[in-house]
């Protein structure tokens, strides 16, 4: 077979399962960490503020997508991930459930809607997925969504975990998760298909899996971020820092002139 | 004095260059380390090769501003960062210096240019950049160069203690360095002057303020990725690893599964 023979769609879905394993968020260190009951409740704290910037930008992030969809059919499909997430009123919707995790952890909803404490590396991370889904091509912009195709798996370990180990979280404070399942594994596999159907060339196989890479640098860069500043301690300059903790560089400035 | 009372240019100022004093990246760990002969070979090696995306970006960055800038007089001034990158000539400009450096730590040209090795969080943060100065206002994208204002200190401790500590440097390959100071010292002075004189309001000046704030964060954020993958050798899936480094995660998927 050529180089640049199509692959079949078996294989193509093979590669991005493994893709999956290989790169998926689970098999960070932060993960282990928050699941196996390691973290801090400022660890958590910080995990939940941090994440909340992701969570905010998904609506925006499916909008940009929706920009990108010729077909009503397509459109239809995919305002069901916005629904999912703004919710269809008052109180509802993935944002909101989120925000009753946050309130649970003592951040004030107004504080943690400013983003103003998070950290820069999962602000540029969360940034960089909007403008890809801008930029790209639609194939590859619906492609970048299929790190759902491993989250629900992740989602249950995560929830039974985390009730196991900390008595600052409940099923209700962690009902973000309890919903996300059955919507994740819709969207996912509606993804996949869509991503079997349309690419057709060995070239826009490659597109699809490199999308699906950087999708798992976006989540993987975000953990990163957390481990650096909250299990390290090495928070970068001017982000949240739990109470009691020194500012890490506000006084160095001495030093290293 | 009412909060919203605009600052004096003295004040403003001091403003700017106390943000520097406190969030620059001087102050990273990896800074100094990097200058004090902490760092392996491998250490380097992978700086000069994330640092190479920066490099290569700051005249898309600025070819950025350009398109932001009204006035003829302001372009003319801006576009000299262009040349100083760019060069004039085959085998001139900035990015080719740094490449004589990439060069003489055995990575061959094509591989540095392609960036597939380099970090997402390295590339995230670049990325943010030259969007920030396309969607922010020219005065916000004047004012994210302020960096300047710190580097041509920061770059003689560079030199000089990377030259006394790393045998696998030289003059030759630090050349970007020696021509920077003058550079960045004539722009510094040019960007500070047209942030004074077109910052009116005090609502203006604190977005120049975070302007320097948001730069700031993009440079430290490179250096906490690289701290993470090459010092605490906790690689993200998929970059560049030095000979002989197990991939950190790929046999991990059972683990985490």
């Amino acid at each position: 077979m050529s180089d640049d023979a199509p692959l079949s769609a078996a294989y193509l879905e093979a590669r991005l399962r493994r893709t999956g394993a290989e790169r998926y968020h689970n098999l960070h260190r932060f993960h282990r960490r928050l699941h196996s009951g390691g973290c801090s409740y400022e660890e958590v704290q910080a995990w939940a503020l941090n994440r909340y910037y992701y969570q905010s930008m998904i609506p925006i992030k499916d909008a940009t997508v929706l920009t990108r969809l010729a077909s009503i059919e397509d459109r239809r499909e995919w305002r069901k991930r916005i629904e999912d997430h703004d919710g269809t009123k008052e109180g509802d919707g993935g944002v909101e459930r989120w925000l009753k995790l946050t309130d649970s952890l003592g951040f004030s909803r107004d504080y943690v809607r400013s983003t103003e404490g998070i950290l820069p590396g999962a602000r540029f991370a969360v940034d960089a997925y909007v403008e890809f889904c801008r930029a790209r091509t639609p194939l590859e912009a619906v492609a970048s969504s299929l790190t759902e195709l491993f989250s629900p798996t992740v989602i249950g370990e995560r929830v039974s975990g985390m009730l196991a180990h900390y008595d600052f979280v409940s099923r209700e404070t962690l009902a973000y998760f309890s919903q996300r399942p059955p919507q994740a594994k819709r969207d996912a596999e509606w993804a996949l298909a869509f991503c079997l159907a349309n690419a057709h060339t060995r070239a826009q196989q490659e597109l699809v899996v490199k999308a699906l890479e950087f999708k798992c640098a976006v989540l993987w860069t975000q953990l990163d971020a957390l481990w650096t500043a909250y299990v390290e301690r090495e928070a970068p300059p001017g982000v949240w820092l739990p109470a009691g903790w020194p500012q890490a560089h506000s006084g160095a400035a001495g030093v290293a002139a």
